[in-house]
This record gives structure tokens, sequence and C-alpha cells, in this order.
């Protein structure tokens, strides 16, 4: 018989392990920062909240500082979470970029780099790229191996994230079920998440950005392609395969002429994405309907979906036509999952998104005339608050999530307490 | 300083209410049938659960009947959830019919009556009427007042849950904000949940229909009007105003003389919905291009959406090509559908949709064109296991979740621990 549950070992029995993660999570993540409010927030007994506490400051991840207003008889003092009391990694891996980061224990970023990348190269190639990069964020910070906590992972396609692989992704040749977990894994020691991009997005902008307090939310992507990450009732839905959000190959028109890199025609992205703009904008400025983006093309020798946005925005009327057209399609599409789904908050990200505001205006336009009124009663679409920065942070976010949550936490504490007593860091910014 | 939690006053510390749900939990909804099961599912000690299962047992939700296999030792014997301990009474409010029925607390059905009748004669006729069934349901089961723990009641629009209140219900007239959770309070003297009845249709066909053990379920039901209800990874997925599955209304057409009831063109349900279907075989009858509509008409005086689809089933070409067109109207929506929510099972049912095979093969079809190959490599469209009783059962779901929730449970033992120890019913069937 067990006496024991399987978190037994390292804090006595599994129900203290929970209140262990409830009194945590109610100063990471609610902003408790007395003993009577994680009382009343959690239902658990003062008596078990001081006893986690004491477990909590010995592992070094909350203290005490200040002292909050006193209410009579003893100055409380504030709890806090020691977000710097450790450190994780994350990468964003674009279709056509890498942004890698430093990030505390509270999803807080502390350094943020990007370059050109192009997904299709390969994962031995990009792979190998990001552990160069996140060896030099480590190095430039002064860490040790033992800080990182806890590593994730964005790509461009779907993920299984129970493994941690990619699973039959359109745009990524070779990477196919590639074990990302594991190669991280065993470079720097760390625990490792992989999720879609997109996801990691809207959970960047939900914990980060402009859609925290909401319950309910659609963050758009608009890039080379068009994708979307949900938040169901506070929870990321990545839905059965982990394909949720897949909003760039709803067929929006029968034009068999328009072919998507899927494979397929008529797709939202073959019509509407940031790589049919581009190239919308080049058969502009070659057959001379646009002299803007004639005289761009000369400058730059080539055009992009964020040159036909920018036209757009300096009056050029034959991009405005582009860049509103595909602003309808989106909308259009977007109805379609506003009436479905009932976020009360739409966010629009993406480098072609971030170009200007006639897409957006296109968008909104589209969707609230399409879209019942109870649905878009209370509705906000919005641009995204983090921009380039949503994608790290969110995965920063989901790893702190995972290295606190119930099944991870107990191990989370074993990793870092065997290593020291007080894994307190010194040189926080 | 508050030393106990909310929850303090009944049972003990927060931290021993959340236990005794967990445990609950583990007997109602995951199967456990030991302490030692219940010991690995909630990573509660074993201590812990034996002062949890006697506190169960006292309140007569938990019992032991009969011995499970020996495993050497003591013969430990199988926990039970006592669902005969309360009853639930549950309304699913149709467009155009009243069901109720009574359940156990395992959201068993032990009585099902459905009759005809308008919603939009209001509320209080409607309610009027379903006070009327609730009181013969309870009589002729033989219980008292205090044999009913909770009530579930379901309307054809959308429901704030939290208040139990409709929201602007587009073919409803007269029950915005209408208080039916107050009225059957008043009258039953016992907890009442109001909810969209799509919504209810999904929790019933989750819990105990084809999607159980789904995570990520689409109900789609084809009545009068078309709507979806959503699983989002185990949760029933309500949306920001309660609206969300209103793919009804989604824009299919743009053909401006297809005017829906909701005032817009072009929706999905003015295309593809019960009420279209009828009025376009009543054209075809008229118009003399289905015979078979004709003499149908002749001989009802009458035609309806199962009408049509039931001239399809014997092979009327004309009544056929109505059906698969809506079929394929429906299926092009659920195509956006499944790339944006990636469910992996689409539950298709309501009136409409239960008359035959012609519509699902459409419906199917157009999904499996239409939607992404990862989206839909497990996907599986199957019509619902539980027809009618789908919105009553899942009333009676939602109820018991509710009445064992972590909120509501001190209440709901408080309530029935008040009226007599052992609140054990006979005549249990």
């Amino acid at each position: 018989m067990r006496d024991q549950s399987q978190f037994g070992e390292l804090t006595g029995t599994g129900d203290s392990t929970d209140a262990t993660r409830l009194v945590l999570d109610a100063i990471r993540l609610r902003g408790c920062r007395s003993r009577t409010e994680i009382v009343e927030r959690t239902g658990l007994s003062r008596s078990t909240v001081a006893q986690r506490l004491g477990e909590l400051f010995s592992y070094g991840v909350v203290d005490e500082d200040g002292h909050a207003p006193s209410t009579g008889g003893r100055r409380p003092r504030h709890l806090r979470f020691r977000a710097e009391a450790g450190r994780i990694l994350t990468a964003d891996l674009g279709a056509s970029s890498i942004d890698v980061a430093l990030a505390d224990l509270g999803a807080n970023i502390l350094e943020h780099r990007a370059e050109p990348a192009d997904i299709a190269t390969g994962p031995e190639a990009i792979l190998g790229r990001v552990e160069i990069l996140f060896d030099q964020l480590t190095e430039s910070a002064g860490q040790t191996d033992g800080a990182v906590w806890g590593i994730g992972i964005g790509i461009p396609g779907p993920v299984e994230f129970n493994t941690g692989k990619p699973v039959a992704p359109p745009i990524m040749p070779g990477w196919d079920g590639y074990p990302i977990r594991e190669r991280f894994e065993t470079r720097f020691n760390a625990p490792v998440w992989v999720d879609n991009d997109v996801n990691l997005m809207a959970m960047g902008e939900w914990r980060h950005g402009l859609a925290a307090g909401h319950s309910n939310v659609v963050f758009v992507k608009i890039g080379t392609g068009i994708g979307a990450g949900l938040i169901s009732d506070g929870v990321l839905h990545r839905g059965a395969q982990g394909a949720a959000g897949d909003i760039g190959h709803v067929q929006v028109s029968d034009d068999r002429g328009v072919i998507c890199r899927c494979g397929n025609v008529g797709c939202l992205e073959a019509v509407a994405g940031g790589a049919a703009l581009a190239t919308a904008g080049l058969l502009l400025a070659k057959g001379g309907e646009s002299p803007r983006l004639s005289s761009m093309l000369d400058r730059d020798g080539s055009l992009s979906a964020i040159s036909v946005a920018e036209a757009a925005a300096h009056g050029d009327s034959a991009s405005l036509e582009l860049i509103t057209g595909a602003g309808r399609m989106v909308g259009r599409t977007l109805a379609t999952v506003v009436n479905f789904f009932n976020p009360s908050l739409v966010v629009i990200g993406g480098g072609v998104a971030g170009a200007g505001d006639s897409l957006l205006a296109a968008i909104r336009e589209a969707v609230y005339r399409r879209s019942l009124p109870l649905a878009t009663r209370q509705l906000h679409i919005a641009p995204s608050a983090l921009g380039g920065a949503a994608g790290v942070t969110g995965a920063a976010a989901v790893v702190a999530d995972e290295l606190f949550g119930a099944d991870e936490l107990p191990a989370t504490f074993a990793r870092h307490v065997s290593k020291s007593k007080l894994p307190i860091l010194e040189g926080t910014p």
C-alpha cells in the first residue's frame, strides 16, 4: 500500500504539493501580497499557507520586502515572487526569422535578439544557430548553466505539445517529428517545451500584453503566412492535434489561379498573407500601376508586404486597394471565428499587421459588419502591444507555467534545491 | 484575521473542501473504485482520502458495494457514487418544443417527456408549462421537494451563465433578461442553472454519448435554426458573452433575397436551417417539381424540414438536391471551424439531422474536402447518439458539476445534511 503520492518524496504528501502550487500561483499570477489575501484567494487554512510559504522561502522563489499598509496590530510585509531566482531561454522561429530571448521566471524579457533566417534550411542549421545565440545570451548575462530553469521554443507549424515534436508542418521541410526537446535538453541540461509560434504569441499578449484580464482571446498573426492562437476561458486552446488556429488555409476564393504553398487553391493566406501581398505589389510595380512601389523596387531591388503597407500608408492608391482587400478577406474569416468563439478581444499581430493602420481598419470593418451584434457588443480588435516580442514572451510564460505547474513542481524544486539550498542569483537587473 | 476560509464553517478548512471535491470527482467522474486508485489519481495522502471518504459516506453520496478482485491481503470493496441520493430536474426549451426530464445525480435520465411549444409565446406561458411538467415528473416519481438537488434549463439563445438570464436572444421575444433562475429557485426551493440549449447538448453528448473521452468537440444542432456547442480541452466553452457557437448567422451567401429571421441576409441558417428547408420544400411541392412532396403536402396539410429529409431518403431527387445543398453549406462553414478549433469529433444533432443520412454525407464530404489534412487526420464526424435526450442529459450533467464543484460543494451538503443526516432515498430504480 502506498501511503505517499508520487510527489510524496519531495514535499510530503500530494496535498502539500498541491497547496504549495496554489500558494505560489496566488503570489506569482494573482497578485496576492499578504498571507490574508492568499487565504482568501485559495481557501487554504492560514496554517497551511504559513507552512507552504516557509517552503517557498527556502527554495528562494518567494520573499518578503517592504511593508504593507498597517491595518492595526503587527505590520504585515509584502510577499513577492522572486522572478530573478532563475532564467528562461526562449526562441521564436518564424518562416524567415529567429528571435531569441533571455527572460526571468516572471517571463520578463531581459535581453532579446532577432535576425533573419529561412526555416526551410532545416532543423540542423536553424537549431544550431539557436544554440549559438542561447550561448551568447547566457554568456553576456554572466549566467551559469545552473541558472537556466527551462527553455521554450516556438515554431511556425503544428506541434504535439506533449512530445515537443513538429507534426507535418507544411512550410518546414525536414522538421516533421524532429526531436527538438531532446536536442535542447541534452545541450542545456534544462527542461524544454515546444509550441506553435502563434500559440506562444497569444500567450505572451495574454500574460504581458493587452489581452491581460481577458479570458477569451483570438490572436491573429499576419506575417508571411496567417495563423491564430486561442485563449479559451483562461487556457491556451491547442486542439486535438495541436493544429488549432489554422485560419490561413480556410478557403476564401474559388479562383483556381490562386495556388497556396500548402497545395490547395483559394486559401486565405494565398490571397491575403504577406507573400501574396509582396507578389501582388511586384506586379503593380512592374506594371506601372503604382509609381511609389516602382521607385521602392528600383531603390531596394525587391518588395515585401511591408513595402506595400508603407506605400499604402503614404497614400498610394493601388497599394491601399491591395491592403484593404487583404484586410477584408481576413475580416470575413474572422467574422466566422468571432461568431463561433465569442472572444472579448482579437489581437492583430505579425510583421505585416505592424506596418500601418489601413489593414487593421479594413479587418475591423469586415468583422463588425459580418459578426452578430451580441458577439461584437463588447469586442475589441486591437494591434499587438508586444509586437516582435510577443512570441519570446509567451514562450517564457509557458515555460514558467510548466515549471510551477502541478506535475512539474516537485521536479523543478528538486533540481534547484539539490544544486544549492537557496538558488538565489545575484546580479538581478 | 481570518483563520478559516469562506468554506471553513462547514468542512473545516478550505483544504479539506478541496480534498473532498477531489475525492468525490475521482469516484463520480474518473471511475476510481478503490482508495488506492483515488490516492494515485488525486495525489492526496491515504489518510486524507480516508477522512474525506468518511465525510462523503455520512452525506450519503458515496458507498461501498460488492468486492473488488483480491490483490492479496484484505479484500477491498468497490466505492460507488450514489447517484440515487438525489434528483435533478431539467428542461430543454427549443424553438418549437419543450423537453423535460427527471435525472439522478449521475445525469442518468429516469423519465423524459417532450411536447410541442412555441418559444415565441414568451416566458410566462412556456415556463408556467415547464413548472406543471416538473410537478408531474416529481409526483409520478413519488419524490418529495427535498429530493430535488438542482434544476437545469436550456434555452435556444445566448445566456449569461452566471446570472441565468437570456441575453438578447434573437428568436425569443419577451425573454431578454428574464429572471429564469429566480423564478424556479423560488418555486422549487433548489439551485438553478440556465444555459444555451446547444451547449447543454454538447455537454450531454460529452458525458453520456459518443463524445465521451474526447477533449475537443464541436456539437452542431440542425433544427429550425443552426448552432454549435464547444468542448475545449475538457471544458464547455461559452465565450465572452455566452454567445459562442453561433454558426447559424455566418454569412454564406451574397444573395440579397435570402433574409434571415435575425434581419441579416445570407446567413447559414437562412440557407440551410430547418425553416429554410421547409419553405423550399413547400415551393417544390406547389411547383410540381417533387411529386412525393406534393402528395405529402396533400396528406399532412403542411411540410417540415423532416418531410423533405424523408422524401430525400425515399429517392425524391428534388428533395435530395435540397438536402445535399444544405449539407454542403453547413460543411463549408464547419471546415473553417475544424481548421480553427481542431476538434477530434464533430457531432451532428437536432431534428433535421436525425431524419436521414444524406445530410450527414454532404456535410462530411464538404468538411473533408475543405479542411486541412492535419485537422482531419483523426477527425470523426458522427450523428448524435443521444438524439432528443442530448439537451436534458447535458443539463443534468451541468447541474451535477455545479452542485459538486468547488464553489457550491459546501452549500450542497449543508442543504441536504441539514434536512436529514443521511439524505438517502428509497425507491431507486
